[in-house]
């Protein structure tokens, strides 16, 4: 595969050909793994004001009542329901994160998938697959523009994500390498999020987008609308609009011999990612003989810059910034014990006892460790400083979450929504290669 | 106003604040003018094969029937009536061109705003005023990031049309300065669409979403969806990722004192604006004494390089092909002394006797040359020459059409559409701003 013969084209003649038994077992149960996880985040998410809203607006142009929006009774149309629980999924950035991109693989792509499903029958293998290829399209996009994409300002989830839906559907809908391209085309053409829209509802606008647009870009396509030929390596396609420098090798190099889904990880934590290496240290110390918060003088965390970069923000006062203030997020990991949504409330974060020990936290560089890595330095009255090193974060490649690590992160986010059947789930989840109707795993979602 | 105070909160400010007897006659003429076109446009391309596969595939999720599709008998949900009415007015590019960003201003703006009038009463002097801002947002936008938007390859009319349907609706729903700038990062969040599209269906897909991204924006501020402050001139908002250095002066400096609406330009012909001068001279130089297309042996056409660079497409097979290129334009100009959709046909582009015509037009490029202007010198069997040259072409801002040019062109375009009501459209559009239900004008744009 050289640039020249075309990403674009590659990609598509792989997802039209791929079949499932070329998905090799341990990718298949990753694709298991993120689907446990979506349906926490997407059960957590599905109360926030952002959720209410989008319902709320979208609610007087809804056509037929197929599909589930998660965690609530009312269903809607299909690509409405696709858009909620994108939305939903990713509203506290507590998802799924693939290393090397920030993708957020799962938001996009599974609830095109299953808001589809509730319309026209798919198994459960045919599900999982067009999942797994929705998932290598939307992240080797996105390795090929990565970082200078985000860096420049695109929000990657949306941008890539329309990419994986469009990849995904256009697998279900069974189209040939020719309408694949297209679907890819049509995705092209929607792709959309900025960074600066981080913190606010607009993200949501964004993520949604990306499910609903994908849907409309395979079936658009499966209804003869045609896309360009090299939507995204042309000279004014995807990637060098997006980008500077795209490398398109890494969309087309080892498609079928190298998984991107398999490097997926997910967030014990509803925070930045570069925050989960302190509070990991910050819930360790605190186990540590003597530690008592009334005696904490200072506490300084080094990281990899981009902790600072990123973090760095001493005075946040709604639960939204507190998810990427290492301030707060150290100060109520402290003090809490936990890191969970109760720690990232509006309330919590204006608590006053909060506020004041995160009034004593600061961040140094230090250059040379990982990003998924930190130390932590409290200094108590006494002089005694409690030290630690966390090399790799809980949830970060090299110290993955658990199969029932995940499952607990499902039941502790299902348990605030009435109604949910989260035995049911967990079983559907793992069963689903055999399952004839995946758009059943809807009914345990639905209270 | 500087830089620094914000452009998107200066827009915002403006158009909460925006009284209807603040815009002058003048601007309100070109709004009814800017209409006629929309519908003359609309209504010929309603039934392109675009048009039907985007419909067929928004169908099945369509909700309550309230809006009219243009040219159709069906109506569907208004968020799909905005994007398939927006999609079929710019199909042929044969609508409206704001000079200088190349924005098609209406077909993302209007089109919303009839959508949504027939769900919700509005008079036509509302629906006036709310367009006039809706293209001043999105042209003032377009301003501030060209001509480097586009030229990286962004689809400016999606892009930044997305904008002028938010601030329209934001305008219809009454919405305070701070929900319309919430409106306009909703807005930021969904601006999508490529140049990689342009001559495919997948363009139609980035300017549909655009009518409808803006309702949602709007619809979604005033149901508590917010954005970021700065969504134009953040560091990563819409202006500062899609463009290198924008000038943000140019987005609020004499709001309210200068209207880019009064600047909107109509095209005469179904092709490539840059085409149009050439058009011009064929259709001038074929009723010289003499002409006879049988002893032509040489045509050059000399223009601005941009002719050249967009349009020398020496051997295209299809119309849509053909409106961006020189080649068939000025062969099917001198053989039919035409330059409608009928020259723009796939079966046109085929003929015979056109492609060999086609075959002896090459380009100069005229450095000196405005962009609206063009040369033309056909060189006869018998050593003579015939030459013209076109300073300013039909439709250009120094020689726009006529209101009796507009209303010729709808009838034009309304005439194969069968029933309809071609008189009562133009007695509409002419009388809207003392209508008082604005939604009642599409009652003679369905069949």
């Amino acid at each position: 595969m050289t640039n020249e013969v075309g990403a674009s084209r590659a990609l598509a003649d792989f997802i039209a050909a791929a079949r499932p038994e070329d998905v090799p077992e341990r990718v298949r149960h990753e694709a298991k793994r993120s689907l446990l996880n979506f349906f926490a985040v997407a059960l957590a998410g599905a109360h926030d004001p952002v959720l209410d809203s989008a319902l709320a607006t979208l609610a007087p142009f809804a056509g037929p009542a197929t599909s589930t929006v998660v965690g609530r009774s009312a269903r809607t149309d299909a690509l409405g329901a696709a858009f909620l629980n994108a939305a939903g999924a990713n509203v506290f950035d507590y998802d799924d994160t693939h290393p090397g991109t920030v993708i957020h693989p799962t938001a996009p792509v599974a609830p095109a998938l299953f808001a589809f499903a509730e319309t026209r029958p798919m198994s459960g293998a045919d599900l999982i697959h067009a999942f797994v290829l929705g998932v290598e399209a939307e992240c080797r996009i996105g390795n090929a523009i990565s970082p200078g994409h985000y860096a420049r300002g695109w929000h990657i989830t949306s941008t890539c994500g329309v990419f994986g839906s469009a990849a995904a559907i256009a697998k279900i809908l069974k189209l040939d390498a020719r309408r694949t391209l297209d679907a890819l085309g049509n995705a092209a053409s929607q792709a959309c999020g900025l960074v600066e829209a981080l913190g606010t509802g607009a993200k949501s606008l964004g993520v949604g987008n990306s499910a609903r647009g994908g849907m409309i870009a395979a079936l658009g396509a499966a209804n003869g609308i045609g896309g360009p030929d090299r939507p995204l390596e042309g000279v004014r396609g995807f990637a060098n609009v997006t980008a500077e420098k795209p490398n398109f090798g890494k969309i087309a190099d080892g498609l079928g011999t190298t998984w991107e889904l398999a490097r997926n990880t997910y967030k014990p934590y509803p925070s930045g990612v570069v925050l989960h290496p302190v509070t990991d240290a910050c819930l360790m110390l605190r186990r540590e003989p003597g530690f008592d918060v009334a005696r904490i003088v200072s506490i300084v965390a080094s990281g990899h810059p981009l902790l600072r970069q990123r973090t760095d923000r001493p005075n946040v006062r709604t639960g939204r910034e507190a998810q990427v203030s290492l301030q707060h997020t150290v100060a109520a990991a402290l003090i809490d014990g936990a890191a969970g949504l109760a720690q990232y409330s509006d309330a919590r974060v204006n608590d006053p006892a909060v506020r004041a020990l995160s009034a004593k936290v600061s961040v140094a560089d230090d250059p040379m460790m990982p990003v998924e890595g930190a130390k932590l330095a409290i200094t108590l009255d006494d002089g005694r400083v409690l030290e630690t090193l966390v090399e790799h974060a809980l949830g970060s490649e090299k110290n993955p979450l658990s199969d029932a690590d995940i499952e607990a992160k499902l039941r502790m986010l299902a348990a605030p929504v009435a109604g949910i059947d989260v035995d049911g789930l967990i079983g559907a989840v793992w069963s689903l290669d055999t399952a004839t109707d995946a758009g059943a795993v809807m009914r345990h979602v639905r209270p």
